[in-house]
């Protein structure tokens, strides 16, 4: 099981092909080499291509245009799912009033927050006049003090009893070959951890980005779940969360998950993709 | 927020009504007392029902005639969810070939594992010839002895990296106004302790079968997510589950949550549903 | 069990008492009311006195000198045990050579990391050049900008696997009367959940230091474990650590366990005192 | 670091080796390899032997005839120490009243429950008349039916908050080349799973049984920490429990852990010893 396989001989038997951004169409130098080609490739054989993407720090829009701006011609803004969304939405049917407070950039909440209610940056919040903030989200791991502003949301939690929103629920990411930085993710994950908590988290291996993007592709046409493949670099997000979706799966060994590592790792987890591939290149 | 409301007058403002069954509509003795005039006041409406319960131990068939046994008339096959269903669907889209292990009784892997694929219970797994297994389900806490069969399966998923489903993820189930007992949910979490695994987990507060819930109703019409009411006993699962889809929430305080402990779980939790009530019964 | 009784009517029959430091004997308004009459009571009747802190930020005799800043008399150095003294002393037998790195202050470093080696700031590591650190500590909250050096830490620890030790387990301290900061634990917690390891950690529950005030104690006469009292505020810390090493344990209500809270965590932590006071004062 | 070496030119420069047993001394098969000669090697040189291990079934005498029975001569009594007697010591100072109810053997109760209180086993408790019973032990996976008798232990802690003890915290054993068994540990885990709570634990990595060996062995003379050598075949319990008492600890690929396994664990969790052996031989 364990034997690598092409990539897109692979895809040709698919009727749509879910990727994971980061490690696996793109890294921390640009897009990974052949991912235009295998782009083309999908496009002529008419399947259908939805990014799957833990990230709450950029619109739909600026996501494309990421793409765009980084030389992969043709992805379509629809074509895009982030975890933001998934935050955003669950603020909109469940959040009805009040201000929601965030740890973020101000960039992100506008997208993520346009929900016809007030945000205030925990930075703005007076710990003594909190009586209308109805919501929190962790958004961003940038855009604030962490010394200062980490302990301020601690104890504005601490005080009021609030849903509490995960926009992205990545741990860390990648920010060279090498080295990563701590992600909103983590930074939620030690406040739950202060306050004996469970946040909201959304994203990758949860089922509700997975549960948007197959819904919004049967808009255009008809996809049961075994015709689609989950592409990913990760085992505990993408392939995990793929699986359990009930989706077949591709591990990509061109990002986060080494091939000296991934025979280890899928032992020691058993989370087991149905595919191995050095990357989506050929 | 904590003040108890009559659970008619709200649930006359929803399309849908989303139902726990233990706790909710039945418990150990028989129906919860009004269970029938409540189902009757939505039927009048026109509220559509639906009863979503992590059980993988019977069949829709089985639920519906265990209603209707204990006296509760009206609740059709369709209207009954179950993790065992999520389970199901699972092995049907994910696992093509081989024989499927199994932890529970013949009468849940008869209803579960019906996909056209051999299954075959751990009590006659010979552990040296375990080739042929290609996944492995915890279905019941039943049907199997725990000293013997437990230790097996350690062993064979020791020996044998394949997929793991748990088909109802609860932890323990009550069986006496005081008491309860250990259900398959806890004897995998056991077993993913003793190997540092993680299976793959099926019901309430996983999205899958809210989602399911979800599109099934919307063939009989058109509802939106925060046109449906979530009632159930558990924060853990119903309520936290209930909120992160999306739903409106109702804690009843007739099952595992009493009055007295409702608001301290909120608290010290974060889980907070959007109304409570005493029960479903007026 | 529940019910409170007088501190010095319990204490009266111990031959030594083990004292919390914040919450038993001071506060973030300084000392606890009583506190120097209790602690001459003690004397009086020839009763021991240890006073046992997560505490890595201040020496021996930094802890004295604030004792007696706050106007508390006659607490002599050796009897004060702090979770510090143990990663000094872990450091002293087991780091025989290199380079210590750590998160903390200037201050606390001094005095911890004097054991002949090298220590050197976060702030100052050159991640290319890593070879010549042997051993990294999680000292104090301050010193260190939280974005830049939890990061980099990340990174050093992700390149280069060596012993990491925890000064001071907690996850947070009282700032005020409402209101928390987190502790260096808390942050040696999210590094942790980082890089998916264990550091070493010191401090209450740990056994460790009730070990070394134990041996201590023991150099001033004979003293069998139930003739000692651990007192605290704190049911996870001191009431855990002190019953697990075999002590009498009294949890006082003047510090973070408040008096309605204390029954229910009772209750659901399975954490059970010996004893309940208000606070140490008569 | 990894570089394998000699045992005995490891174990000549200390005053005494701290041994455990399953994995290092013995393994189903019997005695490992050359046991006997390293015994009395260390014997020549006057290196005192001490063997730490996590057991609750068996007594020091009865360890002790189980050594000499294996064939290895020369173990004494006093040499012997089981987290089981760090259950039997915490009884002792803790427990002064009421009945004590275990799960386990007839046996292993008969010689850790000796303090003068009566003890019940679950099997014989009327769930109906639980207001005598003042503790309960975790003591073994063997004398009782788990399908009854862990659920009565489950309802009998539900109903009753009193100090909860695991007299060895292993979650499993091996019971043969390939195949293990689940423990007494892993049995109390799903129980504190059931209830949320958090029993006492004895046995290694906790630093209290390497506290015992370390007063014990100084009665027989003067004896540093790094003049004692731990040797296990675990890095979850030997190793770490080894290294956080401030020993210098050598890893032995005879048992537990295998030598393709011991690189890689060592880079994942970060417990790092100071040697490694491929067995206690030469």
């Amino acid at each position: 099981m364990l034997q690598e396989k092409s990539f897109l001989s692979i895809a040709r038997d698919f009727k749509a092909v879910f990727l994971d951004s980061y490690g696996v169409i793109k890294n921390y130098k640009g897009l990974i080499a052949g991912a235009q080609n295998t782009i083309d490739f999908l496009r002529e054989l008419k399947i259908e291509i939805r990014i799957l993407t833990n990230d709450a720090s950029r619109s739909q829009q600026q996501q494309a245009e990421s793409f765009y701006n980084l030389g992969l011609k043709g992805i379509e803004m629809h074509e895009i799912v982030t975890s933001g969304m998934m935050a955003k939405q669950f603020l909109q049917d469940k959040i009805l009033q009040g201000k929601i407070g965030y740890l973020g950039t101000e960039n992100s909440a506008h997208y993520i927050l346009q929900s016809g209610l007030q945000h205030i940056s925990v930075r703005d919040i007076d710990l003594h006049s909190i009586d209308g903030i109805s919501a929190f989200v962790f958004l961003d791991d940038e855009g604030f003090d962490w010394n200062i502003d980490i302990n301020k949301t601690v104890n504005l939690l601490r005080r009021k009893n609030i849903p509490v929103i995960v926009a992205n629920s990545d741990k860390l990411y990648p920010v060279s070959k090498n080295d990563v930085a701590v992600a909103i993710g983590g930074i939620a994950k030690l406040v739950e951890n202060m306050l004996n908590k469970k946040f909201i988290h959304f994203g990758k291996p949860d089922s509700q980005i997975f549960m948007y993007a197959f819904d919004e592709l049967n808009q255009f046409g008809s996809f049961s779940k075994n015709e689609i493949l989950m592409v990913g670099d990760n085992l505990n997000t993408d392939i995990l969360g793929g699986n359990k979706f009930g989706l077949k799966t591709t591990l990509v060994l061109s990002g986060n998950t080494s091939a000296e590592d991934a025979e280890h790792q899928i032992h020691s987890s058993g989370i087991i993709p149905d595919f191995i591939c050095p990357s989506i290149m050929c």
